[in-house]
């Protein structure tokens, strides 16, 4: 694993636990408050990402195959650490991702059941090991998740939510996943329940971000 | 690996060494003569392959990331398994293919650089195991196939032209690692030299197939 000046933050979790929401407005107050900060999510953020993402969400495609949704994951996330994430952290950004590899393990692995292992080998060779510096797994009743996201769905995005939004037996299965992804990597999460209202959970959002920033700022002070 | 009551033959070798060409050749031969066949060829040969050969084929894409371009591969290469190559051996068919698993090898590993190991087990997910009966490899000097290879080449397939075809070093190492492949599984590759003419090489490929042909109507009769 490499070292990079920068802060890599991922927000991980089931649809409706307001990831996205919760990521642009910690950006909002960093970028406020004088840190050099992006905003980024997966899958897309490139280029070939964007193209990519079209072909994994564009209803013609139909059910697509689990094994083809990984190849396409993979490639999509290596352009996206490539020419997005790496150069950001090398010139000491805080980097906001929403999703990343653990969303893949999550629902191609605990989801749709491909092997564990044989994801965690397509991770790290399109990340080059890149390991988040933290994890925020906001989560939720996949029941109340659904109801959530339902509101704010687009129809390009409806492959998805169809899959596995509408089979709660899954969603329990990807939601116990992300568990079981935190309890082989603990000291790398902060799992954080979004029953509360959205400001309380943004204050601890907050201030998990701000006590990691100053660990990071002694570590580099010798 | 699963058995398929068609035949499935693989036509590989660098630019330059008349694949294609020889493949649609023996397609409209073998149609003539009543026997069911399918030409298809890699990247591409479904929807979802198409969407992604344009992505690998694009000049707008520059020089792609080598596991970037692996992993697209590998997804256009799954599609094409599980809706065209295996329906199409399942049914009986003699299943023409130009480019399949030994081009990653050959063009990702021993042209680019990435673990041979690593895309050996690409190759197998992506597939299902599934294996050629025969592999015609078609040979030919880098540097005659190269000048071969440039009068027919479209502007959209020009990246890979400039990559590989530009760089004799790298097309010999790429014609070595077809030879390295056939040294670890020799029964089931056919080597041609295309130096002598077009007929005589086609006259060779014939009769290979039908003498494939042959043996498995006798494997099938008790």
């Amino acid at each position: 694993m490499k070292y990079f000046p920068g802060l890599f933050i991922t927000f991980e979790g089931i649809e409706g636990t307001g990831k996205s929401t919760h990521a642009r407005r910690l950006y909002a107050f960093l970028e406020e408050n004088g840190h050099p900060v992006l905003f980024t999510a997966e899958p897309g953020g490139t280029e070939v990402g964007d193209q990519i993402r079209s072909i994994l969400l564009h209803p013609k495609t139909g059910g697509i195959d689990a094994i083809t949704e990984l190849f396409l994951f993979e490639a999509s996330r290596r352009e996206h650490v490539l020419h997005v994430i790496q150069p950001a952290l090398q010139s000491g950004r805080i980097v906001l991702c929403v999703r990343f590899c653990d969303s893949t393990i999550a629902y191609q692995g605990y989801g749709r059941g491909l092997s564990i292992e044989m994801i965690r080998n397509l991770n790290r060779l399109a990340t080059n090991d890149l390991v988040p510096d933290l994890t925020l797994l906001l989560d939720i009743d996949p029941e109340e998740g659904l109801r959530r996201s339902l509101h704010h769905t687009s129809p390009q995005e409806l492959r998805f939510e169809e899959e596995f939004l509408k089979k709660k037996d899954v969603l329990c299965s990807i939601r116990n996943g992300f568990f079981k992804i935190v309890a082989e990597d603990p000291k790398r999460f902060q799992v954080i329940s979004t029953v509360e209202s959205k400001d309380v959970v943004f204050e601890k959002i907050k201030n998990y971000v701000l006590s990691m920033i100053q660990d990071k700022k002694r570590r580099n002070v010798p």
